[in-house]
């Protein structure tokens, strides 16, 4: 009675329900589990994974999409099928053998990432990472690959990109970014950043950030905001997704544009096509997109002037420590350009020299060209190239960022591809909305949000990022709009001719 | 190389670590999900139910079941075969469609119920109840039952007990109930219930609440303790149990021994085997022992007098409201004994007549002697006859509890047989422990705590209710101990000679 087609959308749907269960245990891990569950929470966790990734590679779904048919080209029903099949050829090809032995060595390599991180002790993370890198390695084999065993662990989180192509436009976006930050860090103009170091009490700040992600459009009757030490979004799905920040009374910043970037996440998350929850087109398109609106309310929105021009009076209303700072010296202090060793207390210029750094790090560690051994040198060897600096410590250094001890190697270019997309929608929208910065500047985010929800939000991943951006921007992604917008801001806040 | 036993231990497991994601998915619905994720939380709760309930029904366990041989019949082995040969024949005796059926009928159900009860128009909750009633005679029948079909459906609940034993034990506390009910109402000393709808601001309640949980020995870094609107108490797993309360600043007593009572639970949760957790025998042995903890904590501990000798004047010191109080009037107040309607409302004595009712009704609506529409006749008649009141609506009256409307016949007596094994537990306790009253006088719950651990957590399922109460009190449960308790309270406060 039912089609290949209909049992497939069902049998996707069941994957994506208990994917979000495990999304409801790791929420709660992070905000409210006692201390004493940790353990048992794994244990719910690895069975939680077990049971998804047998649903997912259950062999029937090989069968239904040999006898799905064929629909037409431009039709969801295509893009259904083109996702399924792409994510159960690789679901499959991955040896469960191989999947068991990540999840075993990762939980190992997190602990120990932690242990190392703590005591800058690369040493002692290095057998850790040597043995996901080999792993990482074979998996990329399993999955297969053309030009770069790189790409087919790219295409976990931004499927169809390769790192052909982005070592391309990280070229390019270097180039353009070298200078603007040499510019601006020669400048005799110099933000007073201690305005962001005043009282800011915990209590308010959060009712202050809660009425600014509800005025961008987070929808609180369908998501909630709790405190983590690390902000994340999680979208459960149709209906609940929830985000969180971390609040510091002496650091304005750190609560608010945290809570900014979930809130992004967030509206994408809330406005993915729900009717068809469970569909690979109802999901996000990939990682680079998502980014995209977190980076986009964060930074071209959230670090804007227009945007304080409404909220800063509002601000000043709400703590009274900066009763007596002028709005141009705010908007320069949360737009503060300085090269730091850590990547995610970077600025937003200096962000994504972070990103090259790790991207060529990563494919040199995958080709075999750089041994796990040499990955210290080899990593401050490149920050003085690219930051003329030296981290003191590997802490600082190639210890700082959790992911490759999760076996997230090829994950961190998809944050620069983030503000890079950020920046051409950001762009497409002002062509499309009249007066856009003048709607912000009277609170109303309204028309921004809605022609994201419908050039974005709601087409889920019936595109792929590349095709998405082509179709919504009318050009492929490129350098230009991300290096016009940091010229265009800081190049007046930093007085460059 | 695994032997069947392993395997199956293995198996049960895992159903027990699938089920209690549903538990964290349940606790998080009623904390704090998003009012808008209401329908999608159900369907992952229904996908995790069917999968559990596929998983507890997999034949191979009845392959295994039969090639596991015998153990020493009072060995661990032997019990956890008896407990997990139980269940899953009780389960897939149960036909796949009837499950589904009953989960289709009591959502329906339960949304009726809140409607009828909010309208108190019982024609409206009626054509739900008569499915529900029709199916859980099918399930009895299906099930298979010896003497009344009502002991199919008890047995899910309550292990081994069956309708005819429990129709003369509670002939018998009735017999004892209603003259001690009649001393004490027709008594002229009448407590002064207004000291408990003083002034009890909530921040001051959840503290205070929150430091009693802990000095009767709740471990807070192995659960937490939050708000809903109907308090509960669900364990997780080893290291983490949830629990709840609700506050109400001019009721000091409904949150505090609605808390005392979730913590009796919870401390029976936290002190199941740990390092067995998924066996059989290191679950909760039946509800109504686990209703004993929670009552033993809540009444015989929490509204005696030893236990407010030390915790009163602390409650003066958190609460200015009550500074004149005497000890006496506050004890007289907490334990005011007078019928009413309301069966969760009830006081300690009154409260067991609610069951007897309830418990008669069920058996009626099983049999088939009383059909649904004679329900509310057939109530009020019975109320009149137990308590001489008449309820004014079926708010009042039939329509008051929610678990019909869940399926949950045979559940109410386990509550009663809760209040039957606190006080035989209390009295084996109170031999055991030299001077217990003296050492709670000074707030030390420690012995009393550790005997429960040893004798009645610790066990887990490894023997039936009746058997572990004979082990651990030497006798039958029996009604004495119970009248004997509410005699030696109730007649000193109200002055019954």
């Amino acid at each position: 009675m039912t089609t290949p087609y209909a049992e497939l959308m069902a049998r996707s749907r069941d994957v994506a329900l208990l994917s979000s269960c495990s999304s409801v245990l790791g929420w709660d891990q992070q905000t409210y589990m006692p201390k004493a569950g940790a353990a048992f929470r794994g244990e719910q966790l690895a069975l939680l994974a077990k049971l998804t990734h047998q649903h997912a590679t259950d062999p029937r779904i090989g069968e239904l999409l040999a006898a799905a048919g064929s629909f037409p080209e431009d039709s969801l029903e295509a893009a259904n099928i083109r996702e399924l099949r792409h994510g159960f050829d690789r679901a499959t090809k991955v040896p469960a053998r191989l999947v068991e032995e990540l999840a075993r060595v990762t939980a190992a390599a997190n602990e120990a990432w932690i242990e190392a991180r703590a005591k800058s002790d690369f040493a002692f993370f290095k057998p850790h990472l040597e043995k996901i890198v080999a792993l990482k390695r074979e998996e990329a084999a399993a999955v297969g690959w053309k030009d770069h065993p790189y790409d087919a662990l790219l295409d976990e989180y931004e499927p169809g990109a390769t790192a052909g192509e982005i070592t391309a436009l990280f070229a390019e976006l270097s180039a353009g970014l070298v200078p603007i930050i040499r510019e601006i860090t020669s400048s005799s103009t110099k933000p007073d950043r201690s305005i962001l170091e005043r009282d800011y009490p915990i209590d308010r700040q959060k009712l202050f950030a809660e009425a600014a992600a509800a005025a961008v459009g987070f929808d609180f009757a369908a998501g909630r905001l709790d405190t983590t030490t690390h902000p994340f979004c999680s979208g459960f799905g149709p209906g609940d997704c929830r985000i969180t920040t971390r609040y510091n009374p002496r650091a304005f910043n750190e609560a608010f544009f945290g809570l900014l970037h979930e809130a992004g996440h967030g509206l994408y998350e809330q406005n993915l096509p729900a009717d068809r929850y469970g569909e690979p087109t109802a999901q996000a398109c990939s990682l680079g997109i998502h980014e995209s609106q977190s980076r986009l309310w964060e930074n071209l929105v959230g670090r804007s002037r227009p945007f304080w021009e409404h909220f800063f009076p509002r601000l000043q209303q709400t703590f009274t420590s900066i009763a007596d700072v002028p709005l141009d010296a705010f908007h320069a202090a949360i737009n503060e350009v300085k090269p730091s060793f850590i990547r995610v207390e970077a600025d937003e210029a200096t962000y994504n020299l972070h990103i090259v750094l790790r991207f060529e790090i990563e494919q040199a560690l995958m080709s075999g060209d750089l041994p796990v051994a040499e990955l210290p040198a080899a990593w401050n060897e490149k920050f003085r190239t690219l930051f003329d600096l030296t981290p003191p410590t590997d802490r600082e250094g190639c210890l700082q960022d959790i992911h490759w001890s999760f076996g997230g190697i090829g994950y961190f270019p998809t944050y620069t591809l983030g503000n890079l997309y950020a920046a051409q929608l950001m762009r497409a929208a002002r062509q499309a909305i009249p007066a856009l910065d003048d709607r912000m500047r009277v609170g109303d985010f309204r028309p921004l949000r809605e022609w994201l929800v419908a050039n974005v939000h709601s087409q889920g991943r019936r595109y792929r990022a590349k095709e998405l951006c082509r179709r919504v921007t009318g050009a492929t992604l490129a350098v230009g709009p991300f290096l016009e917008e940091l010229r265009g801001k800081f190049f007046r806040l930093y007085n460059v001719c």
